[in-house]
């Protein structure tokens, strides 16, 4: 039964990235940078995302944001907040996102239109193992850790470390009281993802937004 | 191919939960009372772990741990320091313990009996969604939820919490930087999981372990 299950996977694997290459080339065409979020849940990938979407707001960017969760509709409620156009993904028992979840909710998303965007944010159900197996289409995945986790997430997790073009340490603001090693955490990451551009952030006092837009600026541009 | 999976997922499911239901018996049969630690990575469930492993051999207890991860034998050597025989379990890839892993590592264990044990902690992979769906014949299932995460994550994650004996609140020492709403919290709790013992902890000043402690007690000894 193993055997038959490890084949329908990579079927299912398969198809995925079939899919995932369709939108890479419908978000280029469109010119929309396209960013999977994905880290462990609690992480504060909505406090992140949400200071991003307001930040690059009020420098005049386009932006909107899907996100995903098992149920709920909280996150994008929070994430609304910030102005930008939002929807919620309900996955409804399935661990992570995948690429014909991001079709179909881009379909039907009134108002909203690939082409009028600069930047669409994929915020991932919080899990750091099996998102990382889903090609979203997008154009950079940043995994997020937090100061108040182990610095040895990256070790016990390489597949997201490995796999992401960035890294994200959040809640800056907690390290003290939290005994965050941040010359253990960098290390562990570079050891993963040899010269992987990490960022150290806080949502809650605005440290390292700035570096992060730059970060997201060149991209788009590049 | 998705209904092909869900009958193959289906199977195995049944095939894991008889598998659990025979182990069930032997810990009946041996005396031992099993735990099933299930949360996010970075919740910190090593370090109260480590803390109950300890206290509990202070008091007389025979304890011993099997720990998940998916790499890396770090928690292992972290358990091991409290002097309890531990045993890692590397799933590589695998984002769940299986009732197949717990028999597997139970049967080569150099030197430990489950007739000679009081307690055996199973620490699983860190992940919110898919360890609630494997039964590993646990006596009692513990969800932990650090002060840094979400308060509104039982309400995200409900199959966990619903499905679990006991909710283990972490990290309690550092709920005031981290802004953590304890009404909110345990309200969202007990909204998926009403009447629940909750048991708010911090393994490093040690508040709440000796409520936890009895409660182990106390369940051993039904």
């Amino acid at each position: 039964m193993t055997t038959r299950i490890v084949e329908l996977r990579r079927g299912i694997l398969k198809k995925n990235d079939e899919l995932a290459a369709v939108l890479r080339q419908r978000y280029g065409a469109a010119g929309v940078l396209v960013l999977n979020l994905v880290s462990s849940p609690g992480t504060g990938k909505t406090a992140f995302l949400e200071r991003t979407l307001r930040d690059l707001r009020a420098k005049g960017a386009r932006v909107a944001a899907l996100v995903g969760d098992l149920e709920t509709d909280n996150d994008a409620r929070r994430l609304a907040a910030s102005g930008a156009p939002v929807r919620q993904i309900n996955t409804h028992g399935i661990c992570h996102l995948d690429a014909d979840m991001i079709d179909k909710h881009l379909a039907g998303w009134e108002g909203v239109e690939l082409g009028a965007l600069d930047y669409l944010f994929i915020e991932n159900v919080g899990n750091l193992v099996c998102p990382s197996s889903y090609d979203l289409g997008e154009g950079i995945r940043v995994a997020l850790l937090s100061v108040t986790e182990g610095e040895d997430k990256p070790l016990k997790y390489p597949t997201l470390f490995n796999s992401a073009d960035a890294a994200v340490i959040t809640k800056m603001d907690i390290a003290e009281p939290c005994g965050f090693n941040r010359e253990l955490a960098l290390k562990n990451i570079n050891e993963i993802r040899p010269g992987i551009r990490i960022f150290e952030t806080s949502a809650k006092t605005g440290v390292g937004m700035d570096e992060w837009l730059e970060y997201l600026s060149a991209q788009r541009n590049r």
